[in-house]
């Protein structure tokens, strides 16, 4: 007698007892197909004790998504070219990490030896058409430093180079876009370079601005935030504002990371710190 | 000759020039039907001169996301009861703001009168039965402030009661999670009660602690990250240190949010601005 072969998906165990499926075929598949193999799979997990499994459907199969909330997955979290289901097996709460909640932008301070200060005018959105001076802003992209993000903004909106030196001040508010967060950073930045050679498609216009032109604007005077930053800016302008610097360390793994602290108060720290390195 | 009627999706406006759909039907719906008004619908939009179109699928309505994804629509964002799929209308790139990056979580750091830190020892995760003493920490609530939620965590995990006082230091990093990545923000709490009550299912022990003694510990030590921030701690705690402190304050439509920064350096600007409110 031969032994029954049943196909099972293939699933790599994570370090919590539970096991990764990502469907990487090329074609599609067919839904009673893959219910069936998900069914086996799922019996064979519970005999293994697994715990959480996560399911990662490339959206070239979203033929499949009704299947496997058939077979009991939620949702988790998506991207543009996937969806990430999970089930839970054991009959105790599920101990699956959040889902991402925040979006994280930066606004960049960057003032010349004339203490003027870099800003744009917006052709789109919130302040496309309203003349108002801004500091340069964007969002921080997947996997990005936000340190760097900075940098990159002003070289992309404005053409000039710069380099990080402190967040001066940070924000964080909810639903600004369906039910996430926004932390967002004010960093100041030391230019490098100082020609203005402005992102056509984005920017209207560019210049150096004395702060207090830039202070003096109905839209800066009007709205708290900008109206307190600003001074925030100005107090750094007078050197008489410390924020937080950055050291970037990295694990034995080699993933790196940014500390923030205040680097006037703990300057002995960092120097022994970087003795250390 | 009768008027043919057609059935089309119901949509709200956005600020974007786009519509919104959030497809609320409690009762499953026929994936060829609802093809067909996604159809009509679309050719609708495309008249109005409609830019993005957001969908949004209840988990109820999994068998439709195949539908949405034929009709051209690709993943934005999911929630672990919805799925938000976009599409752009125009010849133009997409301009749809980024998916959520980062989650947030906090550590807290909260001493008493004999200048002994609140600690915790775990009971899961990849501190469970290592015996390293740490500082309460945990994750951030959707639409949570991260100040009330350090404030939240202590009290849950240890009874302890407190109110926030500064950011001391913040880390950013990258793929914790999949492709998402973290900030954490180590909290300076100020205690308003003594008596250590311990949350059973995730905590082992609390006690406070000589910082001396957590400081020796080896895993501390040992960890370039851990190290650095209980120097700034300890810092903090001979009063050579000052972090971030916050303030909230109220848009015109009501919602509120955080701005941090360093009040040593900007008290006076805080004077100034809570004399305003």
């Amino acid at each position: 007698m031969e032994a029954e072969r049943v196909e099972l998906l293939s699933a790599v165990e994570d370090q919590y007892g539970g096991v990764v499926v990502n469907v990487e075929n090329h074609e599609p598949m067919d839904p009673k197909f893959f219910s069936s193999i998900l069914e086996a799979s799922m019996y064979n997990w519970r005999q293994q004790g697994k715990k959480g499994v996560w399911l990662k459907l490339p959206i070239l199969h979203s033929n499949l998504v009704d299947s496997a909330v058939k077979a009991g997955f939620r949702y988790h979290h998506a991207e543009a070219d996937y969806l990430m289901l999970v089930r839970w097996i054991p009959d105790t709460p599920d101990t699956f990490p959040a889902n991402a909640s925040h979006r994280v932008g930066i606004g960049a301070f960057v003032f010349n030896s004339e203490k003027e200060m870099l800003v744009v005018q917006e052709r789109n959105g919130v302040f496309g058409g309203t003349g108002v001076w801004k500091m340069p802003t964007g969002v921080v992209n997947e996997g990005e430093d936000f340190c760097e993000a900075a940098v990159r903004e002003v070289r992309e909106e404005t053409g000039i180079e710069t380099k990080f030196v402190e967040v001066l001040a940070f924000r964080q508010s909810h639903k600004s876009f369906f039910e996430k967060s926004d932390l967002f950073f004010v960093c100041m930045l030391q230019p490098l370079s100082f020609d203005i050679q402005i992102q056509a498609s984005e920017i209207e216009a560019a210049k150096w601005m004395p702060i207090e032109d830039y202070a003096a604007q109905p839209f800066v005077q009007g709205n708290e935030n900008f109206d307190f930053v600003e001074k925030i800016c100005s107090s750094k302008l007078d050197g008489n504002y410390t924020g937080f610097s950055n050291v970037c360390s990295c694990t034995s793994s080699g993933k790196k990371s940014y500390l923030y602290f205040s680097n006037r108060d703990a300057s002995l720290l960092l120097a022994s710190k970087k003795e250390q390195a």
